[in-house]
Formats: structure tokens, C-alpha cells, sequence
């Protein structure tokens, strides 16, 4: 394994890595577990796109705080079924790094019945970005376009083959490292990665920050086919969602770091006495009721 | 899980959890996997003991780099028959940190078909202590009494109860966090934990190091019952194995402490072109032929 990092692995091989956090920066950290049969079936992705994919899950905590990537370990549970695949695992796990930045700098293998794989990402950032800090007037903006990874996961429940640009989108999301830091130097005052989906996540948002958000349905960045309503609902996008001032310079967003940043509505203050909330509006200004939440105990496949 | 943690558990609820490292201190970093049917049989332990099993491991690492814990992140993928007790396995993982210090900074839960905990686990210290420098003359010391975990895994697998004190060396292993600490401010030259069995993880240290250790086994201690051939052989103990000058004050380690410091061997130099080697002599001088090594793809349970 080793071998096929490369120098995107380093240190592996004491009891536990040793690294060092830049001066004045802090320390970011986040866990994500990938398991057979809950996060993907074997059937649909290749094993380096298992790896990827899982490892991408996790490096995408560390864009939805403006952090750079340091350091990645992982630990597998591999049933004997798997074991053969487990160099092109590797692979996927290694690029997924190498995308991004970091090392990877220790793991843990043992045997299990289902594959499990959970990477643990380390970063950093001078002031990392919360959900926490939306702020009536800000803007809300969402990177890239939405409802790709929805649409694979519709078409290989039915049994099918997804389109090519659906099941990439699955497949090989991109952890948007350059579009977080970019966001936090241009003033976000939220940052979150859509992974329960865009209206499930834009709560997240308005809960932690005590703020309500209205989303312009007709705004949001959609992928092909895909309608306005499935890009709400569609999990796992890892894009990020973020609240900003007004007059962020989306078109150098997208010069700077290659990713499309799309205003899909506003941050507005909440009345006395009313619950945090997200209210969707349709193109006529009609409210739109929310879809339900994901269940993470539920099994998307 | 918050509420039962209490104030072991610090900002959990982000995409991911901000730290900061002591001035002047380097970051420790190691992930640990648990698996039901590899690394415990659920009839053995029960929920609080298979979450405090599971954390013990990982921190285990910290001690063996001579660090202090700082943060704690878990995976956990949960079967349906398992979600019933999931607050006693978190209020394993939580007395667990509480043991050592540190805390639980976040998380991420998800279904599976088998119980597999993943803790990864942050420390520091000004100078970690790796398995590398143990040096020709060093005395070879660890901490505790071994065999415990062998007798205990033993009668479980013939479908009886071990001895309690059998059964607590495996069920309750503490990590040796303060005596990791101290042996590093006492010139441990190279430190590692007991987890693969005190034979194979001398030969860590003599690989890692490039010497020879010369372990004397009427000298390992021993839980009572057990031979010093099972000591050699138990793994998943976390006691410490360390390197360091001959002249350690054992008795001071054991009053500073709490634990129980023992010599057992020596490290000698390599003769020109021989390969590192663990070599174990019985009371009369003679060599004894090392057991295998552990496997981690095999399967304890």
C-alpha cells in the first residue's frame, strides 16, 4: 500500500503519526464512516471509487470549514471478499488525497463481514468557519450543481445504469478545499458541505446560526434533468453551502478555483419568539414545503 | 449521547471539530478499528466494555508515543440489534477518555450489519517517543502483568467464563497514558504498545531501531495463572513496552503512577550485516523459539 501511495503517504508505521500544525493556524477534525450496503453496494462503484468516494466524504468536512488538509488516516474493515481489491481501494483512497492535498500518515486493517471503511481527516485554518455565524443580510450560495448523486442512486435502486455525468457525480465527487478557503477569505460567515441534502443541510445552517433562510428554488443549480426538487433532496453532493455578504465576486470565485458559486437566497432575521427555519419559495414566490430529512440510520441502498 | 458524555464531550455538532495544539507540542495521531466477530465476540463484553475496550485501544497509541490526549473522534456503524444499547457503548467510549483526559469532539453513526467501532484519537507532546531509538545498552522494561488477555480469550473460546481477573485484563484495559509521560521524561529512547503480543512488538522495536533485544523470560511479568510463554504471546494488552537507560527508577515510576515497571531484557548491537532480532533466553541462558506472529486479517473470535 505503501508503495502505491507514494509520497502521498508519510511516517506510516509507529503506533501513531506525528505531525505539526502550522503556526497561528488551528487544528480542524472530522470522522465519516463508508459501510457496504448503507453508503454504496459493490455493484455500482468500482473499488477505487469506493475509496475515493469515502475518503472524499471526509476531506469534505474540512472544505465546509475553510481548512486545508494536512493529514488523513484510515482505518478498513475488509471482508475476505474484498481483500483482493484492497491495492485498487488503496488507489482511490490515495488520489482521492492527492486531489486535495495532505497525507495520509497511518491506518488500521482488520478483517470484518462488510466493508467499512472510515476516514479521519485533519486540517487546518487560521479561523476555521462554522455553521454557526449566519447573519441576517448575508447571501446564501451553493457550489456547483445539485442532483447527480440523487439521480445515480434512483436509477441503481431501479437496477439500471445511471448516465455517465450522474453516476460521475456519485461516484467522484470533489472535495471543494479551494472553493472553502476561497469562501473564507472572501467573508463567509457559514460554511457546510451539503451531504443530508441542500434543504436538509441549509437547517442545519439556520438552526446553528438562530437565523431563518429563505432558498430561491428557481436559483438553484441544478444538473442536467435534474429538477429543482431533487437537487434539495439529493444527498451526499459534497458541495458546500455558504452564507456570505451580497456582493461576493462569484464570477472570480469560479476564475480562482475553477467551481461554479450560485446565490440560491437569503438570510433574513428571525421574528421574537420563532424558531430557526428554512422557507422555500418557488419562481412565483409561493412557499414550497420542505422534503423530509435523511435518517442516518436509514440505508440508502 | 451528549447529555450521557457531559463535559467529556467539547463542540460536537459542526462539519467538524477546531483544536488547538499546545504551544511548542507536536500532534499524535492514530485510528483504531473494533470489529464484532474479529475483535470480540458480543456474548463476552458487554456494550459499556466493548465501547471502552474500543477507546482504550486507540489511546493506547497515545500513551505509546509518550502523549497526552487531546480530542477523540468515533465511527460507529451499528447494526439494528445493537442500537438498544447504544448508550452504554457510548458511555464506555466516554469513561474511557474521562480515564486518561481529552475529549470526545465528534462523531459520525451510521447503520452496518456489524458492530465496528472506529476511534481515532489526537494527542501531544513536546518530543513523541516513536519505536526507532532504542539503542545497544538500553534496558527493556514494561509496565503491568501480561497473559491476562490469552487466558481470558482461551476459556471464552471453549464457551466458559474466564477467571474475573482474567476477564477484566481484556474487558477493562487501561492505557497507560501517565506512564507513557513519565517514561519519556525519563529517557525512554523508544516506546510501543502491547497490542499484537510482547514477542512480536520486541520485534517492532528491534526492526524499527536496527538492534537486537534479548528478552528474559523468567523475567516477564505475569498475571497470576499465566506462563511466561502466554505473556509473550497475549496481544491486545496496552501495556507499554519501552526502551530506555538502564538506570530507570522502577519504584518511582510505580509511585508516580500507579503502574508497575518491570526489566526484562536488554538491547544489544546488530553484529556487521546480521538483521535486527528479538532473541528470548529461558532462566538457564538457552534460546526459545518465538511463537508466530499475529495476523491481522485473522480472526480472534
Amino acid at each position: 500500500m505503501l508503495a502505491r501511495w507514494g509520497d502521498v503517504a508519510r511516517g506510516v508505521g509507529d503506533d501513531a503519526a506525528v505531525l505539526d500544525v502550522p503556526a497561528g493556524e488551528r487544528l480542524v477534525v472530522s470522522t465519516d464512516a463508508s459501510v457496504e450496503g448503507v453508503h454504496f453496494r459493490r455493484g455500482w462503484l468500482t473499488p477505487a471509487e469506493v475509496g475515493w468516494r469515502a475518503t472524499t466524504a471526509a476531506l469534505s468536512d474540512l472544505a465546509a470549514m475553510g481548512a486545508r488538509p494536512l493529514a488523513v488516516v484510515w482505518a478498513a474493515a475488509v471482508p475476505p471478499d474484498w481483500q483482493a481489491d484492497l491495492p485498487a481501494l488503496a488507489d482511490g483512497v490515495g488520489d482521492a488525497v492527492r486531489d486535495v492535498g495532505g497525507h495520509i500518515v497511518g491506518g488500521d486493517l482488520t478483517a470484518g463481514t462488510e466493508l467499512s471503511l472510515t476516514l479521519t481527516v485533519l486540517g487546518s485554518a487560521r479561523a476555521p468557519v462554522t455553521r454557526a455565524g449566519a447573519r441576517p443580510g448575508d447571501t446564501l450560495y451553493v457550489t456547483g450543481a445539485l442532483g447527480g448523486p440523487l439521480r445515480a442512486l434512483r436509477v441503481w435502486q431501479r437496477g439500471a445504469e445511471p448516465a455517465p455525468l450522474d453516476r460521475e457525480r456519485f461516484a467522484r465527487p470533489r472535495a471543494r478545499v479551494a472553493a472553502g478557503r476561497w469562501l473564507s477569505a472572501h467573508g463567509a460567515t457559514a460554511l457546510i458541505d451539503v451531504s443530508d441534502g441542500l434543504a436538509a443541510d441549509l437547517a442545519h445552517v439556520a438552526a446553528a446560526s438562530g437565523v431563518r433562510c429563505e432558498l430561491h428554488l428557481a436559483q438553484v443549480p441544478c444538473v442536467a434533468g435534474a429538477t429543482p426538487l431533487d437537487a434539495l433532496q439529493s444527498g451526499e453532493e459534497y458541495e458546500l453551502l455558504s452564507a456570505a455578504p451580497p456582493d461576493v465576486d462569484v464570477l472570480r470565485c469560479e476564475r480562482d478555483t475553477g467551481v461554479r458559486l450560485t446565490p440560491i437566497g437569503r438570510v433574513t432575521a428571525l421574528d421574537p419568539g420563532a424558531e430557526p427555519e428554512v422557507v422555500v419559495r418557488d419562481a412565483a414566490g409561493r412557499r414550497v414545503d420542505l422534503p423530509p430529512g435523511h435518517d442516518h440510520f436509514s440505508r440508502a441502498c
